[in-house]
């Protein structure tokens, strides 16, 4: 089963992007997930094509049209049981076991927003599932699209070279990753920690163990108090 | 002065990328800011421009060599006191007040780090800020950087045609953002709520608050227990 995105989008030509570059880019070339970008607009059966309208009560911006994106999500998941997701900062934010969840199904239709927002009729009665990537805000929902499938295809089955490069990385254990380095021995004064070129495995493990928990709990005490998702 | 932007990249082909569309690319053809990818590999000595090593004390994936790196990061800051970041899932997390922060100075030099990590001698040496775009993981920082930019961008004087539709977003006050409606006045049997169509714009307010508020403390109670940010 090949993991299929389709994308609704007032900026079709926003996809692939970087994603046909790197790692997704030859997992694409080889087929291994597909991506499909809708215009949003062609459901739109006005003379101007019209999507957009003022928002109900006033206030600055525009709001997209409950009833031309539910015949684009309609459309888009005729006979489809694919997750119908919008990249939202008022979604729940995206964690790596997320993405592992939905890098493990069939795909996605993956709803961008623009504007001031979306109609929330067309969100609870297509029962759109609200994702967020932070706490910031970008200039609509297609760059946020973009992160959500770079991180799944990079789960995908196979598409890493290295599948072994997944294992120890940050969030998977619940931690921030420990420090790297390489050669040379010597960079500007500074040396590799004597331990990690000791050949001793059982103190490297219980080094880097440390200094994940070390570098979290400086950065990211929030993390320690969570449950540790896989 | 022109927000200027310097990316240190293994993939600089892909800049601007979506960046060159809809309003950051608008901006970016007006001049309002300035993108330049410079590729890390041009900074290589060896006949095979080599530019990662196996990480000390053994693991998988590789490690991106603090020489050649401190090479590329020394060439990008000559006589330059903008910000120097390295996109890592180790750093702290993004947000919409560091976004205005770095908008508001002369632009950013940003490290796209690939394969296992940074060594962590040229992050120290070089003083890079580490920062996180959300707790997932990507195939390199190049995606990250590109969310940090359109966001940047975003904000940036005279980049949003209407500079109000800036102001009531999620973030910005501390809280998501209410939900949103347009005409039609009925969509599948759903009325916009009666208070946005009253022309009472106190009860608007108030309705639109207090919304914003049920949402937040049912979706996110973290942002409540934390200090207002502007």
């Amino acid at each position: 089963m090949v993991f299929r995105a389709t994308v609704l989008t007032l900026y079709p030509d926003m996809f692939p992007g970087h994603l046909a570059h790197s790692l997704s880019g030859k997992a694409l070339e080889r087929g291994q997930w597909a991506i499909d970008a809708v215009q949003i607009r062609d459901f739109a059966e006005d003379r101007h094509r019209t999507v957009d309208d003022t928002p109900a009560g006033g206030g600055a911006g525009m709001v997209l049209k409950p009833d031309i994106l539910a015949k684009a999500i309609d459309h888009a998941s005729a006979g489809d049981d694919r997750p119908r997701l919008l990249m939202s900062p008022r979604g729940r934010p995206l964690t790596q076991a997320r993405v592992r969840e939905l890098a493990a199904g069939p795909g996605a239709i993956i709803v961008c927003g623009r504007f001031e927002g979306v109609d929330q009729r067309v969100i609870d009665g297509r029962q759109l599932e609200e994702v967020s990537i932070g706490d910031y805000i970008l200039s609509g929902g297609e760059p946020a699209a973009m992160i959500l499938l770079d991180a799944i295809v990079r789960v995908l089955p196979g598409v890493m070279g290295n599948d072994l490069s997944g294992v120890h990385e940050s969030f998977e254990g619940g931690l921030l990753e420990h420090p790297h380095y390489t050669r040379p021995q010597v960079f500007e004064g500074q040396e590799i920690p004597a331990v990690l070129t000791s050949g001793n495995h059982g103190a490297i493990e219980t080094w880097r163990d440390a200094e994940a928990r070390k570098l979290t709990a400086e950065r990211r005490p929030d993390l320690l108090s969570q449950p540790v998702t896989k």
